[in-house]
């Protein structure tokens, strides 16, 4: 079996808690290394779940929401500090790229490491990254601002052909409102990530934040058929998790909680 | 007595590890509260602290080397989502204000209080805040990109005339390298917060990055006839910090390490 896992590194939506940090996944497949979002403190959080963070190849930025990608330049000048040469590919919206620039003018830094900057269209679901093992596509989300999810799938010819042939597949979606659309983009993928803003009792509130509910995700993995889903971008006020996942559950039984620090496998 | 202490947030240099962040201090005098450089992951710090950041009223940047202000933007947004409306002032390099200014055009945000911009002259030392209480003037440090420090100076009107009347001092000289022009401007200060980067075998390193060493802190320190030294801004090839200090020590006695999460009264 080749890996394909995610490790969660943050959990928390706009405004950390002091448990709780901002968006952040490592996903691993076949020991591909892939961060999915970087919000501030995620180079700690690689550091404290013992990540070695030079073996990431891709980087991949949903959207330019500050709890995304405050933590991309920290990260980006400790590899280079750490003495990276090999390449790194990142993938986000097209004004990242002015962002990083700007800042790497003014700290006259000049990278040891080819960083090799992908823009991302937001107008159809677009193939990002493909090898002999994988294909990455986009999710194009609901959100305040352009906002792309990202879906992974094995591809059968990294499997052994005595091998029962799963090809596990992964959806990324954060941020995003309810929106029939993006069901149709993760149809029937094995571990769906969603995010779950708020309880039901919020659905005003996040109608007009562009955020989700935990019934609202729950329905899409139901809708979609995927075999399980997995929670996250939680409020600040909550500060217990249970009442989140009892909600969910109610729509869609196969549902866990995000967690920092935990690995989960896509295939179990 | 009314209160001069300054809370250490951060104390490594340029790559944080997985025990030390990045510079940041939180000075109160008289209440009034002064965060100095925001690294990343200063929000979380002060949040673990249980320092009250909404009573911040001024952000100081010595320079724009990203271990000094990556946390900047996380932290003015949380300000912003929970409902800051009290006035921020922040001093830092002109082009600090461009780079906020990017990313919250592209993150769509406007801010719900008055984010007040002061950029920093860098040719000679300035003052740059005034009230009753205190004053606070730039210090030119020697670095590889234009870099400040900060004196703060109590008035004596602030002191009841029955009182004896000592005026605190404190000065934050981070990044320089050992330059004598630095001596003249914190004479006798009675807290100098000097950068220690390096150990003295790594004297030629700290030239070429236009860092200091222990000794060099030490030696200015002792001409400048200061009070107490504390030394900081550590290299992440240090793990444990005493010979650090005892390097200091052996030229300017009362040298104390910076530490996170510790609390430094000037008066003592």
């Amino acid at each position: 079996m080749q890996k394909f896992e995610v490790t969660i590194l943050g959990c928390s939506s706009a405004t950390p808690t002091s448990k709780r940090n901002p968006s952040a996944q490592l996903l691993n497949i076949a020991d591909r290394y892939f961060l999915i979002d970087c919000g501030e403190g995620t180079q700690m959080q690689l550091r404290r779940y013992k990540i070695k963070f030079q073996r990431i190849g891709h980087i991949l930025i949903s959207h330019l929401h500050g709890d995304h990608y405050y933590g991309l330049m920290g990260l980006l000048s400790s590899m280079h500090l750490l003495g990276r040469s090999a390449d790194l590919h990142l993938y986000g919206p097209a004004p990242l790229k002015e962002i990083i620039d700007l800042q790497y003018k003014y700290s006259e830094t000049r990278l040891h490491y080819n960083l090799i900057f992908h823009p991302l269209q937001n107008d159809k679901p677009t193939l990002i990254f493909e090898d002999e093992k994988l294909s990455v596509h986009t999710i194009i989300l609901n959100h305040r601002i352009a906002c792309t999810g990202f879906l992974f799938r094995e591809k059968d010819k990294s499997r052994k052909i005595t091998e029962v042939l799963p090809m596990y597949s992964y959806a990324y979606c954060s941020d995003t409102c309810f929106d029939e659309r993006v069901i149709e983009q993760v149809k029937e993928v094995d571990l769906l990530y969603h995010e779950a803003t708020f309880m039901d009792d919020m659905e005003n509130r996040a109608k007009e934040t562009y955020h989700s509910t935990t019934k609202q995700a729950a329905t899409v993995a139901a809708r979609a058929n995927v075999k399980k889903l997995m929670i996250g971008h939680y409020s600040a006020r909550y500060s217990k998790l249970e009442p989140l996942l009892l909600e969910a559950k109610m729509v869609f039984s196969n549902t866990v909680l995000a967690i920092e620090g935990e690995k989960y496998r896509i295939d179990t």
